[in-house]
């Protein structure tokens, strides 16, 4: 494996031998790493001093079900943190097939301009194409024009409108398994960071590849079989491959826990007209492209995706999310899955965050820029976002400068970063998690909505909190996606078993939340540097003050427990 | 001396002894001692926990010159951290003939609400007057008719509809001896915090009051002398009654430090059409209303304000001084005296602050919403924040917001607040100060262009801004301006004698230095609590990158002097 560092500012290439307390690293946990050895944390981060990194995890390359994810990271312009966003898609499996341990993109172009960085195994080179063309153009379009370009079996990064007008909510979207490009690094930010790197798409050819190295090859295969019949037969993976991530609506609303209304409150009276079942009855019934399981990685074994079509079975949007469905329904009021699935089209296309958007949405509804309930003022607002309009040029920002500029106390973010769709008064496990991840609000860092606890109890959602946290820097260091914990926790010697057979390395049992905690501590001591403070690990004042219907409960975990969570560490 | 305590919740007043511990601090100092023991240096600016403080120098009241300003404070939604601001005109000593001590206005209403309080010495009473009729007025007009309601011998601080948009970027007014609402408290969105407490105007009728008991009136008086001819004799004090303090002009522009289109440049083409000499020609031209020289307090020897009319002898503004001719002048590439007074009036008449106003339109500039130079834009823009629009609110926000939101990195701001009209890579002491004072960017924090250093040497500029620092929380706790040091400076044992007459305190020779030091500790430690670093006390970064014509310097103060201004507080 090789560190592929390249230069925007003179378009150069230097593939570099791994420095030996990169190697055991990899996605998450990596790019912690590299933060701390190569970006001065008070840099700017649309300036030349930060970096934009690539890296597939530990176990990535294999076709191991749900783990070849992509760790794309870098200082958020979101959260002025550190930031990690990781995906599906192809990205990571070519990098792994292409020896890139990671890819470090450096410095700035002196002039402005927009170029595709095209990156060969087979020359061994990095190719900077003029990209004027695709200028202002949705990811859909451009993708196509790549793909056709360049082949279809090339990986590609790539950036919508979004990110070129530098908006803080914009990501970084990747080709899925069948070439369409909705595999999104979603959050904080670093699509305007590739943005500020000059480059509308980076190409991933990996000719001449081939599947990293396995040190022993049949055990690897072994508990590679152990892992997948474990994620089979667990009953959440028939959950998720039937119904999607949507399952996660009905059983929100069960805690009260669903954001409706800007997180005003945690039952939305439309709830069944947006859930899993509903979801998975309308593309069963509408047949055509849609699909209700589907796979954004070769070799997934869950497919939580699905492919929502409409009355003329044609495709509106791949997939639909709960977390898109949370904060473009029922936060925003709208109960409808046919207006959801084109807003989520729209937001894709442009290349953002479907959460940081919806929950712009929803501060714009409560400063009266739209009523909530409007799906289609809700498309007028995308569509100003897209023309970078004053008014767009807000609410692309994200959730905290919309509520800033528009005078809204009641914004429901951390350390600058839109919540997902969990309400924290209700589900108070993830409201620690949002609270004090480093990577600012984020379900995927630390999820305790299935922890056997009661989630109103204040005084035990610290442990549970902690121990997701560090399961899920765990998880991303090695390149898995949140589901594949069905089978990886159920047979928790699978993990060290895999890592033994990929790299001939003994780890420990506690090999995962090993990794976890190593990656939060570096992530910490980055965030410690660029200025982040325990003041920062707080959710906003409002959800201390105003009670939360149907519970009518606050956010009350105590300061001392959000202040001490990491102590052990 | 007495505690007036207000609660906006139920409508009620308190009056209360002064805790010892507050005794022998007024202004600056004492409203880092009333945060400290009771806001929340997490709390949300514009919510419930926050208080908006009112409080004279300890030696207001007596009108000596120069000497009866009023300091305002609370959290600040500009920066987050601590604010002070401070005004001439009446309020002050107003309040000292009330025997105000301090007024501290808590909680927020339930409903909203405009209201203009009344608080009556004659009565012991504060009243709440619906002032619905007012909402969305400018200053003049609403303070016009307050003085037909309340009479003419009331002082009266107010907020304009830029503080009822709860814009950061809005200051709170006071009348000044002429009854007009020209004396703004300018700086750190205090106007919003007014607002958000539901206050269109604070009404102070001081009907039955008396100067504050002196204990030794003789000595006193010889001292009060003793003071007013060492600044009558000053020769900067002529300069200042002659030409305002848009004398600086010149001063900067030979330093190579006079922003010029959005700091940029340190020299500006036309300085000669906005310079103190050139304003001072035009108003002994024009005659009618204007006047080079005009005193905002009652007593003043310096008379640094004008009154600055148009052809037809009407008042276009008063005053116009450097900073406002600075950042909309120079800064937005504008050269005609004429423009900047009427960006002024509208300025001053929405209640915002000029400098950050103009800073925020200089960052418009850059990102293409304007071009520089263009004051018929600017008087649009200025239109656009009073209709309440989005660009409107992005520009109300201030410098930073409208960087991040307009995606403009250079941006001349520390700790969210703009820089006044020094720039700091030309003038690196005041860059010291605009770094590392706790108030954020402030020349009135700590002034160095008149010391007698090489202001481009980055090693000698921390000694010179700690200096300057200390002595300004010493002058803004007594409540003296910051050209009264033309005279206390000259006799240094004029404050120390001042204080002793007044009070019978014994205080050292170090007595000014004393209190400013204890006064910065108080508010870095409730920055600190507030979640602030060194990281905050730092420049933005292209400053430290991008040089600066004509000298072509960055701003190269190391760090380290940064970091260790304060160790020997």
């Amino acid at each position: 494996m090789q560190v592929w560092r390249v230069n925007v500012n003179n378009q150069t290439l230097k593939q570099e031998s791994v420095p030996e307390t990169w190697e055991k690293l990899g996605g998450r946990g990596l790019l912690a790493r590299i933060m701390l050895d190569e970006v001065e944390p008070t840099c700017e981060p649309l300036g030349p001093r930060n970096k934009l990194i690539f890296s597939p995890g530990l176990l990535v390359g294999h076709m191991l079900s749900s783990t070849d994810r992509i760790s794309i990271g870098g200082k958020s312009p979101l959260t002025g943190g550190i930031k990690e966003s990781n995906a599906g898609g192809r990205t990571g499996l070519h990098m792994a097939s292409m020896g890139i341990k990671c890819l470090i993109i450096e410095n700035m172009p002196d002039k402005p301009g927009l170029w595709v960085l095209h990156l060969s195994l087979a020359n061994e080179s990095a190719k900077w194409e003029n990209a004027t063309d695709l200028a202002g153009m949705g990811v859909y379009e451009t993708a196509k024009k790549l793909v056709e370009k360049y082949g279809d079996k090339v990986a590609i990064a790539l950036i919508g409108p979004g990110g070129e007008m530098k908006l803080a909510a914009a990501g970084i979207q990747n080709l899925d398994k069948d070439k369409i490009p909705s595999r999104i690094a979603a959050r904080g930010g670093l699509g305007a960071v590739m943005a500020s790197k000059g480059l509308k798409a980076i190409i991933f050819d990996n000719n001449g590849g081939q599947r990293p190295p396995i040190t022993d090859p049949e055990a690897f295969k072994l508990a590679q079989k152990e892992y997948t019949n474990a994620l089979m037969n667990h009953p959440q993976t028939a959950v998720y491959r039937d119904f999607g991530t949507i399952a996660m609506a009905q059983m929100c609303q069960a805690f009260g826990g669903l954001p409706t209304r800007n997180f005003s409150s945690g039952v939305f009276e439309q709830v069944e007209s947006i859930s899993g079942e509903a979801l998975r009855d309308l593309i069963l019934d509408r047949g055509g492209d849609s699909n209700p399981s589907h796979a954004c990685m070769a070799g997934c074994a869950i497919r939580c995706s699905n492919i929502f079509g409409g009355e003329d079975g044609k495709m509106i949007v791949s997939p639909l999310e709960f977390e898109t469905v949370g904060l473009m329904g029922s936060n925003l009021g709208i109960g409808s899955l046919d207006v959801i699935a084109r807003l989520n089209w729209e937001v894709n296309d442009q290349g953002l965050d479907a959460i940081e958007i919806g929950a712009a949405l929803g501060v714009a509804c409560e400063a009266g820029v739209m009523q909530f309930g409007d799906g289609e003022r809700a498309m007028q607002l995308l569509a100003e976002i897209r023309q970078n309009t004053p008014l767009g040029r807000i609410l692309g920002m994200g959730a905290t400068i919309s509520g800033k500029v528009l005078g809204v106390e009641r914004v429901p973010a951390t350390k600058g970063q839109a919540m997902s769709a969990y309400e924290p008064r209700a589900i108070k496990g993830i409201g620690v998690t949002f609270a004090t991840s480093p990577q600012g609000a984020d379900h995927t860092c630390g999820q305790t909505i299935r922890a056997k606890i009661n989630h109103l109890d204040p005084s035990v959602q610290k442990t549970a909190s902690l121990s997701a946290q560090l399961n899920m820097a765990g998880y991303d260091t090695i390149g898995a996606c949140i589901f594949s914990g069905s089978g990886y926790a159920t047979v928790p010697t699978v993990i060290p078993d895999l890592i033994h057979a990929r790299y001939g390395w003994d780890v420990p049992a506690s090999y995962l939340q090993d990794l976890g905690r190593e990656t939060i501590k570096m992530e910490r001591e980055w965030n410690r540097r660029a200025g982040f403070t325990k003041k920062d690990d707080r959710l906003p004042e409002w959800m201390t003050r105003e009670p939360l219907p149907p519970h009518n409960t606050i956010f009350d975990v105590s300061e001392e427990d959000l202040d001490n969570i990491f102590n052990d560490l």
